[in-house]
Order: C-alpha cells, then structure tokens, then sequence
C-alpha cells in the first residue's frame, strides 16, 4: 500500500541524521497522498538505522492507521492538522534540531539576515504564541498544529515553508518530504548564522525587501532562473 | 562473572566517544547488579578503542575489587555512593562533556528552557555547591557522591536523571548503563541549546509546568503514550 | 574544450564540500584561461556528488555559454566582473560558508586579529557596501561583482584575496581555483576566530603592522621562506 | 639517523589533523634527543596526507640541519630556544587550534575554570607579552622562544605544559612528542568551555586552590593514583 510514498518518506527520514538535524529519534517525515486522502508518517520512538520503507505508517485525514502496524509518530496529529489546513504541501518534517529549537525555546522568529535565508524562506520564520494551560492539556499535538496555522493567517506557507514553535522547536513544508527535509537544513543553517549575527551586533535590521524579493524570485515563481530548469 | 553485566557496561562505555561526549579516557560507565550487590565499572584510564568487555572491573558496595585485574575507575567511589542512595537506578555514567561540563563551571544548573529537556529532565538539572576544603582533601571521590545526594534531597534521581558537579562535570543515570548514557547525551544536547538561549536573551524563564508536566509525562509514567511499547 | 582547466575547477569545487564550506550546493568555484578569453565555471544547481569534470561550463569574457551544455552558475557575471577587473587571477569562490557569512550578513569586514589572519590576508577582509535598489533589479549578479570591485579601488586584491559581499556572503580568488578555494577556507577559519573575538572582548585591536608584515611577506613576495621553495 | 624518534615525530604529527587542531599545514611537532642534542621536526609546508615518518628533519641545538633533507619547520627556532630553556621536556607542538587561538588573539591566558584543566595544567595557561618591533622583525621567530621563555621566569613548565603566544597560537609541550600533543588537545578543550563560561557569565573565578591541588597531583607527582600504574 503507498510503496513509492513509504519509500519517499523513509528517504526523507533518512536524510535527517545525515544532515545533523536529530539526536536519537527526534524528529519524524511525512508525506502525503492527496487522491487517497492518506498520510505516511514514521514510526514512533523507533532508530533510524533500523528503519525501513515497509516500517512507514499510514493514517488517514483524522489519524487513524489503517494498516495494522507500527505505531505513528506521536506528532501525527500535528501533521494532519497542517495537511488539512495548507492544501499544497505535500511533506512535512519536525525535528529538535539545534539551531532553530535555540529560537523556539527563546520564544523568536528566525529573521532574514541575508541571502542564504531569501534564497527559500520570503521573509522572517515566525514563531508560535505560547500555548494556553487547556491547549496542553487536552489534545496537544492537534493544538500545536492549530497555533501553526494561526500564526500563518496572514503568512503564506508557501512562501514560508516553515515555523517555530514556541518551547518546543522547528516544523517545516514542502512539495515533497525530501522538499520538506531541504527546507529544515536551510532553516537550521539560516538560525545558526542569524543568532550569531544578533550575537555580534546587540540587534540587527532584516536584509531589505529589495533583495529579499531578489534572492526568493530567482529562485522561486514564475520568473526564476536558478538551476537547470530555468529559460536562463 | 557477571559476564551480561560488563558486556552491558562495555557497550555503554563505547557509546560516550560515538556521541562525542568524551576525550581520551575523560568518561566512565557503571551497571549494577542489585541482587548480589556488585558493581561494574571501566577500568581507569584505558583507551576506549582498546577496552574489551572482559576488562570491566567488579567491585563490592564499598568499592573494593572482587577480581584482581585492572585498577576500576578513580571515580568508583562516587558511583558507589549514588548506588546506594538511589535505590532504581541501574547505570551511572561520568564524562567531562562540553556543554554541560560549561554549566559545571560556571556553577550553574541547566534550566529546562524547552520540550527536548523535558522529554527526559523533569525540571531543572540541578548543580552541586562548592565542596569543602576538608571534602575535597579527605575523601574526595566519596565526598563527590555525598553532594551530589545531598543536592537530591528535594528532588527525585528517577524524574531528574543528572546532575552537574560544581567546577567538574555532569553525571547521570539511568535504569540501565545504556539509559545512563542517553541520559547523558540529552544533557548536553539541552545544555547546549540553554547556553545559546540564556546568551542570546540575557535572562529566560523556564517553560510553563503545563508543557513540562506533558512533555515528561507523555514519555515516562502510567500514562506514557511515546514510542511502541504505549497503549496508544 | 579546456579539458585541463575543467579538471582544475571541478576538483576545486569538489574541495568545497570536503573542507564544510558549502550545504547543498549554494558553491561555485571558476578558473579562466587568459590566453584565450574563456572561463569555466560550476553548473547551476548540480548536486556536488553527481558532478564530472566534463560538466563544468565555458563561457566568455561577456558570460556567454560557448558549448552547449548545463546552465553556468547563477552568479557567472559575478566572476566575468571581478576577472576583468582583477587581471592576475586564476580562480574565484563564492560560498555561504557560515562564518564568512555572519560577518557579511552583520555587514562587517574581518578584521586582521592574528597570524593565521596575516598569513594570508595582508588587512581586513572588507565588506561591501549594500547595493542600491537599482542595482538589485537591473543586473544583480553583474552589479554584486561592481560593488566589490569599487571596494578595493584602494586595495590590493593580491594581497587580501577575499571579500564578504554585504547581507550576501564571501568571495575569494587566487592564483588558481585551488588557491581560491585555500583561501576561502582560511577565511572562514579567520571569521571564527574573529568572531569570538570580538564577542569575548567587546572590541579588540587589529594586530600590530610590524607582525601583519612579518607573517605576509614570510609567506609572500620575494623574500618568503615558508615551504619547501623557499632558499631558506 | 634516528630513526625512532622520526617516527615517533611523524606519528605525533598526525594526530594533530585527527584532533581536529590543524588545517592544511597549520602545525607542527617536534622531538628530542637529549643525549645527542639533537632535535626532530615536521618539514615546512608538507601536507599531513603525503607526510613519511623519513621525512622529518633532524636539526642540532642550533637549528642547522644535519641531513640534507626538506626545510625544517619555520618555526624551528622556536622549538630550539624552548628544549635549551626547558631540559625536561622531550617534545613541543605548534598548532593554530581555533579555541587557543582566540585566547592568543584576544591576548588573554585560559583560565583554570574546571578539574578537567586542573587534571593536566597547575593553573593558568598564560599569554605572552606583546613582542617588540625589534623582536619581531630581527630574529621573529627564535624571540617567540624568548618571549615564552621569559613569560614562564616564576612559572614551571612541567605543571604548566603549554601557552599562547600573544596575537598568534599556542605552543604546548610534554614528556614526549605525543605527550605535547596530548597536552595541545587538552588546551584546546579548557580553551573552548573557558569562552563559554566568561561569556555565559560576565566573568568568572577560578577553580579554588583546593581543587586545582586534588586534580592536578591525582594525576602528577609522587602520590598519582589514576590510570593504571599506580599503587591504587
């Protein structure tokens, strides 16, 4: 059932531990099957070099397995709330990766300091408000998902194919789990160069629109001309 | 003798240079065996590449060797005394790791900022006072286990599974060696991420007992709904 | 065409990810054939590990592709501005390599704080000014090379072969790709240091004339006696 | 000609790229022979990749070459000003290790903050003076001896193996050319988590005499008990 997903989304877990993005199982990959109404998710709590493609889970649009297997990543909730809410994604990565769990836990959006951060994110990552004492308590991981899209009512996911969440830690998207895991390097690397500038400097203004609209467009839209692909 | 138990020990000491936590011989791991009262630990001093299992030393609950082979860690001493003081845990490691070792000088503990600290920390891991000139100058080793103790006199060791030693370095537990050393890995992981927080804010407030409660209590507990061995 | 010079560029580009200068492949390492008018350059977008020899790009002294084959870099008509401009070079980089990067995005130089510094880079590594919206729109890539030409109108590009382009990232060339490539990696290395510097101390001093001189010229110039080419 | 010590030279050598202290052919060490004053040392400008145990040059105590062979370190002088000065030591080593080096440029000695420090340096690692316009230009390299040298007039070098060299690196230095090394990776780990705890805490005092005695002397003197030669 989903083999080219299950073999996508395995890939695109596989990728986080060679990139430095988890400890341990610390983060999970998901894609998702939008005909079928079906997501793939990684097991929960099992090791990377023990995982294989046949070990992915799949839920349906309310979490629910429907293959009698592994259990899903705890977070799935999270996933399906972002999946129902941003129609055009079609991969979703969450880890605890250092850099950019450093801005969560300070309770900060990750600003745009240069060109590396405008090449795939159109302005500041933003971070989530705290959760409230009910939100905790009562459906967790659903909730995260909800102060995602919330924070995203005036932002584009497409655009900003990524978040922080407040005291926890990274969420980013893609077209495609392997787009999704891309997206969290960059942000890893982006918040890693974007504390030490703030660091250096006391407080620092984000690159101007000018070239942020210069290094986003070329590489993304109807004009970009980065890459083999492109008219240029 | 004891053959599982310092095959157990062994592997949880080549665990610390795979996670980067020691240089050199700077580490030591201990398992023990409730039943009979013995303890096994790394032998001081000797290469981790060269360590084999059979070289793992078998002390008594005072410390003394009950095989004559290899001299057992300097630290014994320490790991005897939180054997006897925390009656669940199985395993004890030692490192000079560097982020939580920084902690350790600076006198500090290593405040639970985010949900990565409290998926294993249940609140702050605490730091030890100064020892004393005639603690230090007496029985020294000993005398590192006693406050360590004394520190825990309000806190629970199977909820806060470390601790850093004044002007020293972290040590942690677990129900295993090996639990001792992913203890140890998430300790630095969170003392990495709070130096950068603390550094980056100036000052910060720990995460709300709300999130602290759920992260710790959705891994551990009657009601753990992490991983596969779950309800869930 | 050019096989030489072709191996020369790839083999420098593939130095790139060896020496953690580049994630993905935001790289691109070029060399020129003076004699002949004719630069060969990285292709845009390709994967470093899937990259041959023959892939690498030749264009002209306008940017013009004279083989038709992959799309050049994206920042071509950087290199075409600073080999015009800069007629004993062999070899230009450019990276998001991390700690160059800070300093360009915190639109600062490095400043010279030590030997290593001196031993390679005869001053600061200056920064550029940022680029007039104009500029942006018009002719990006070609205008990033003008800026950086206009910042050494009093330097010497010989003697400090590097620059960090403002809210952008580092460029450096040489005699040849490789040196270009050996002397991004000292810059970086420059930028770490510098980095920690500053922040250790608030503000610090450049190192005297007399050592920027000594360790320069032991390296370079006539009198150097670094290596084994030297008469000492 | 010496064939043991060259080979011993040759292996210390090497383990400065797998430590992590070196890039490119930013180090070198040394050795002696004590009864044949004669001194051992890494080629100038030879990658460590390429590096053969015969091609290490062996130089009497006043730096000339006694084999017709590569060029000597440029540093040699150094290392022979050091051996007159110091008759215990048996070997030196010279790198531009990130963590000292920042100690180095920001003309600071490392302070004793930790056990981890006290186990192998009896209190601070020192920094030298600034070295006159004279000094640097007439005989640079031999009056960095002397600048060491001098630094250490109330200093031991045996209970302090090791310094930084006011706006250039460290040079450390032991029992042999392995020990130096051992000491060179130890400086560079008390280096890195000493930035870390004066920036995490505004400043910071030293570890208390107490302390530094137990540590350093556990390990050193006539009442050692780690490892496993002792009689513990």
């Amino acid at each position: 059932m989903l083999e080219d997903l299950k073999r996508a989304v395995w890939e695109a877990n596989i990728e986080l531990p060679r990139h430095g993005l988890v400890t341990f199982t610390w983060g999970n990959v998901s894609g998702i099957d939008r005909d079928r109404g079906l997501i793939v998710i990684k097991p929960s709590g099992v090791e990377y070099a023990d995982m294989k493609s046949e070990d992915m889970v799949v839920v349906d649009m309310e979490g629910t397995c429907v293959e009698e297997k592994l259990n899903p990543s705890s977070d799935t909730p999270t996933h399906v709330e972002l999946y129902k809410a941003f129609p055009d994604i079609g991969g979703i990565v969450h880890t605890h990766s250092r850099w950019a769990t450093i801005f969560a836990q300070a309770g900060r959006g990750i600003p745009a300091l240069g060109t590396t951060h405008a090449d795939y994110f159109y302005g500041e990552i933003p971070c989530t408000r705290p959760m409230t004492k009910q939100e905790i308590a009562e459906a967790y991981e659903k909730e995260t998902g909800s102060v995602i899209i919330e924070r995203f009512k005036r932002l584009k996911p497409n655009s900003i194919p990524g978040v922080v969440v407040y005291g926890h830690g990274p969420f980013a998207w893609g077209d495609s789990p392997l787009e999704a895991v891309h997206n969290a390097v960059v942000m890893e690397e982006a918040a890693m160069m974007a504390w030490h500038c703030i660091t250096l400097s006391g407080s620092i203004e984000p690159i101007s629109q000018d070239l942020l609209d210069k290094h986003f467009l070329r590489k993304h839209g109807a004009n970009a001309y980065y890459g083999q692909s492109g008219t240029r």
